[in-house]
């Protein structure tokens, strides 16, 4: 749905209905300079911490900080050393430290600027700091817009397991700009396109046609394609967080789509080898060959799903790594109960379902078979 | 209300009312050794993650251990030294480490078996690890069965603020043993007892008439009257936190009545000088001077306080201390608000107010005129 002029797009908002903790993502082009605005509409906001890595506040910490100036707000602007590491209970000491140091309040709110990282990191110094302050999160890359926007999970990690410590912790508001994807290495960009494609297939046939028919604008990250996608992806995951907020009735569960193979991917190839929506990519192609396996997915299916994730660039072959490591792995995903391994299957294009008791051969031979010919 | 045998008493139990995170406090004497069959009785648990300390594990550790385990509940037990600086974030990453390698899962619980700094901290690991587990509370002081089994309020110190990284977050169950209290130290079992008081004289003069008819019961520490003035205080608060639960309506501060001239009064002494309830028991009673001065509460109601407080052999007199430095620190409390000092001042046995704005001056005249003769 490009417009006349695809650098003029009308901005819109998703709204996240979860009772009391509902807040809205407003989501435009360009709309980074008037956070300010946003924020001060939102609440009354006399002190912030801005949380951000280097990367990202090599470009967008000034704008920001400036536009929270300029609406009378005093800034206490933190910058950690980009990438997972910062996500440590040192890092968050530190901030909490930098925070009280410079006269964090009950009333102060947290910013996050950044990707994933920072947007768990800052969301758990949030959920913390005189026991929870208001968070507002302005991620800066596609998979941040599109998955840590929505669900509330906040958190660090300890050495021996990712993401262990942490809170369900909602934001006040999330500010999207597509803009800043520009600035984004065209690997993490497609990066992101990964878990886009999820949401069509686990919840949203039109939305995967979509996606189908819109390539090339998606290549070329055209505004209205970008909020398009984001704006769709957002909602999709807004309706399963909204029924199953704190990951108790098993619904959350179908976000997981390709990830238990992609989990597995990513601790065997090691850290940093593949992206994490690389991994997605390979994962969800497994569980769609798993899916045709156990005789309720069809191959024509999964064909699309290759299609299209290869259009985007992103890699479809299994690789070829050590199965008895793969399939270990596997076995200690967390949707793993008593052993026995349970799988996100898809039953067609938009529709997925937890299947429990997977057989093990079955579902590494279903690895196996996405090795490259 | 002695019973024919005061070593008998029947249990009873006092309801926390705070919607879906409503939970039932279980009082009784020598209930400890039924913590397994109370906690199956709320859940079903395959493991619990057991933590105390050094002082309170050497009396309650196994018992409380060996009833878990005979309920066929798995057990990490964990102890951190005793005392205030445990409530650290180097001790809480101990703990996240120590649960994680025993395998904690989102399915284990927490237990806090303890004072009020095991209750905090554990309370803390409950709330974050793995983004929340069942938290359910032993405590093990006067104090912490009146004040911490109801609130909420979990949390660390940092090296500059106490309890100043934390959440909200409620227990599944709390269950207080009158009967643990037979091992506390005199000072520490008087020091509770002046949140008792403070009770009483925030919310219930009735009750305060039962303390006063019964200080003799209560320097015995006999299992009715122990039973009697826990329920009550648990009562009160819960009515005060069901009203407000996570501090935002300003209902809450009514239980920081004397609490304004006891931190600064804790902070100026130097830690562990006084007692929590010590400072406390000197503040309500300048509080009380400074409802008189603002010509709010009468002396006789004054002098009622002071007699309690006194035959409970808490201390009664304003110490020696620099009174620029008392005056500073009641200036960093939380309750000021640009500058102005704000109290909780009694407007009669039963009845407290927020009040704002008061002079700095009247406020130490209160302080002052409580020196001994």
């Amino acid at each position: 749905m490009p417009t006349s002029n695809p650098r003029q797009v009308p901005p819109q908002t998703v709204h996240v209905p979860l009772a009391e903790r509902s807040y809205d993502i407003s989501i435009g082009t360009g709309n980074l300079a008037q956070v300010g605005k946003w924020i001060t509409s939102l609440r009354s906001v006399t002190h912030a911490v801005l949380i951000s890595d280097t990367n990202v506040a090599a470009h967008y910490e000034k704008p920001v900080h400036q536009a929270l100036e300029a609406e009378g707000i005093r800034v206490t602007s933190l910058v950690v050393p980009a990438g997972e590491p910062s996500k440590s209970v040192a890092t968050a000491q530190k901030l909490w430290e930098a925070a009280l140091e410079d006269r964090v309040d009950r009333k102060s709110i947290v910013v996050a600027l950044g990707g994933g990282v920072i947007g768990d990191l800052a969301g758990f110094i949030a959920a913390t700091m005189t026991r929870g302050l208001d968070f507002f999160q302005i991620p800066t890359t596609l998979l941040a817009q599109v998955d840590s926007s929505v669900g509330g999970k906040v958190g660090i990690n300890l050495p021996a397991a990712k993401n262990i410590v942490g809170c369900f912790w909602q934001p006040k508001g999330v500010l999207i700009d597509t803009a800043v994807l520009e600035t984004l290495p065209r690997r993490e960009y497609l990066s992101g396109l990964a878990e886009v494609v999820k949401y069509g297939v686990i919840l949203d046939e039109p939305f995967f046609d979509y996606l189908e028919a819109n390539v090339q604008p998606l290549l070329d990250r055209e505004p209205a394609a970008l909020q398009k996608i984001i704006a769709r992806s957002c909602e999709l995951k807004a309706q399963v967080v909204a029924e199953d907020e704190r990951e108790t009735t098993g619904l959350r569960a179908i976000l997981n789509y390709g990830h238990t193979y992609c989990h597995a991917l990513e601790t065997v190839a090691g850290y940093g080898e593949f992206l994490h929506g690389e991994a997605v990519s390979v994962g969800m192609l497994c569980a769609s060959r798993l899916g045709e396996k156990l005789g309720v997915f069809h191959a024509p299916s999964t064909q699309r799903q290759h299609a299209l994730l290869s259009a985007l660039s992103l890699p479809v072959d299994t690789p070829q790594l050590d199965e008895a490591a793969i399939l270990a792995a596997m076995q200690r995903d967390k949707k793993v109960e008593h052993g026995k391994l349970r799988f996100i299957v898809p039953l067609k294009i938009g529709k997925v379902e937890l299947m429990a008791d997977i057989d093990s051969e079955v579902a590494m031979s279903a690895w196996r078979e996405g090795h490259s010919a």
